[in-house]
């Protein structure tokens, strides 16, 4: 609280992430990382930009990874904004589209990621959390009263449960009559949730926010995106263009090309994370542990006798990292990225010792 | 002015970036890059950071560059904030120390960067535009006036005139004792004026902004860093993890600290861009231009007798790009960048031929 701070960030409660340990080797099931590498074609793509005009400033529109993002989703490319990362087009649509001095208060789940309240408060946007159903679901009926809009995850984090698009679309159609804007986010949408963005030009106030950190693999070169319709689009670029014209380098559009069209290679190696994912879910199950069917790649996990906050000291103990929220209702609860089938093993047996204890 | 756009963002006056050019090779000297390529050790440290864990999150303390830079400047790392492109710095350091509701308005120049005024109104924070002298510079005693703080590059742009370091450090002390912020933007630092980075221990209010931009031909890379006393750094902190934790990606943070370890490659391409600037400057006048005195890599001229839109499309049908801003006071004027030797002698005969009729 020093001399020359604010009353804006005197105010905040930053957002604190998941530990990036840089000495000790730990099994790094905490940040819901990719286990498997970019595609070798991301790489390659990378390498040769770094010796293409790297002094020269990258174009600002970020016109060809866009039209990449507009074929592979079958989207005009007017219906794609690019940013540094999901989080900053959150930071962008929350600054866009819900009013600081709003008479209604946004909305979003009372268990969820941990950011959106983060953003809220910086905008002074208010905000109610709706609290999830007893079994940690998003009930869509518990969002159709007057809000200044609606934001959550799907599938939600760190629960990992999704919430059928039927229901997504409902509420937008809600949303929509009163010109509210829904941004979702689908971060972890290709480990098996429904998409909304084949529905977006039925739905004018649906922002669905996207980003290469997981399924592409790509979180240590920070590029997301967003889909919706071409005003909701503008609306970020009026906001981007306040703030910093160029926030995507040559560097990660090159990357982010190469990554959006290889197909091919990204749904083998997220198959391969489904796949440890059910096998990973079975194993615990088995064990005695508590689980939420999750549509994402991770877990959300109470292992059986045992404290969350113990059973992740256990687990550190051990060399294995994972993510615990000391909050109301989940305080027992790990949340757990999947790793390989072979960091799972060792995941998996450390949790028979622990819990055998 | 769409149905879902909020309140801050219908009254925003988005920044217009220098063009870009995607089809027609133009002689680009309208955005300031370095003509020479970054150094040779920056495109391998990349290369090989683009194969080692993109898959995962970047440090988001981005320490490494940090302690390079502390060693680079001799300060702390403490003392030493890293961000996405100096324009995210300068956008965070507005939210962070210069209050909204504030009942003294913020100054800086009336011809200066022209996102100043941007930053000011996302955050909503009163301004006031001091006019520079008859002669286009900074005189540091119209800011001793009470304010909500300073801000202002130092050599200006788009004039490239420089502040001695005596009237930089007599404001930093009159601004100190009202305990407001100086922010004290450096971007062009390394091609003549002082900079004041050996000084911010004595002022806890002077942060200096520095991007990698210009002097490290890093455009394309977007890196910049901020050096000031750990309460302005962690005030950067709390604003930056209140909207994207981790800006800087792996590939910046790793050719960041390549570049900013090599100081003989990059001292000897900007004494050749200084060298070229005089080489320019003096053939310019000879041809009968005006021209303001220049600490920076680019030029601020007037051609006799024609005025700067005229000279602006003259130049762009000869292929060559350089920045005209239709401002009052400075519309005859044109930026130009100092490109290659070649590139400059390029332009100076398009000068001569566009002068003649």
């Amino acid at each position: 609280m020093g001399d020359y701070w604010n009353s804006r960030i005197k105010n905040l409660s930053p957002y604190i992430p998941g530990e990036q340990p840089k000495d000790r080797q730990f099994i790094k099931l905490n940040t819901n990382e990719n286990p498997y590498p970019p595609s070798p074609k991301v790489i390659e793509a990378i390498q040769k930009a770094a010796n293409d005009r790297l002094r020269l400033y990258p174009d600002p529109a970020c016109t060809e990874f866009r039209e990449a993002v507009a074929a592979r989703y079958g989207v005009k490319s007017t219906h794609v904004f690019a940013g540094n990362g999901s989080d900053e087009i959150l930071a962008f649509a929350f600054g866009a589209f819900f009013e600081s001095a709003g008479k209604n208060p946004i909305f979003f789940p009372d268990i969820t990621y941990s950011f959106y309240p983060v953003y809220a408060n910086l905008w002074s946007i208010p905000y109610r959390a709706i609290p999830l159903t007893a079994d940690f679901s998003i009930n869509t009926a518990d969002y159709k009263i007057p809000s200044n809009g609606v934001v959550f995850p799907n599938p939600n984090a760190p629960t990992g449960t999704a919430v059928p698009l039927d229901e997504i679309l409902s509420l937008a159609e809600y949303l929509e009559k009163q010109k509210k804007t829904f941004i979702v986010d689908e971060a972890y949408i290709a480990f098996g949730a429904q998409t909304t963005v084949p529905h977006i030009n039925n739905y004018p106030n649906l922002l669905t926010v996207h980003t290469l950190s997981k399924s592409a693999s790509l979180a240590g070169l920070r590029l997301g995106f967003a889909i919706g319709n071409a005003e909701l689009i503008e609306g970020l670029c009026r906001i981007r263009d306040s703030f910093n014209s160029y926030t995507v380098d040559r560097l990660a559009l090159a990357g982010g090309i190469a990554a959006v069209s290889d197909r091919s290679y990204y749904d083998e190696i997220n198959d391969k994370v489904t796949a440890t994912r059910e096998r990973t879910a079975q194993a615990l199950r088995s064990l005695g542990f508590s689980l939420l069917p999750s549509a994402a790649n991770f877990l959300f996990i109470k292992a059986p006798g045992i404290s969350g906050g113990s059973f992740f000291a256990a687990l550190r103990e051990r060399g294995i990292l994972v993510r615990h929220f000391n909050k109301d209702r989940i305080a027992d609860y790990l949340r757990v990225s999947i790793g390989t089938d072979e960091e799972m093993d060792v995941f998996l047996e450390a949790c028979k010792e622990i819990s055998a204890h």
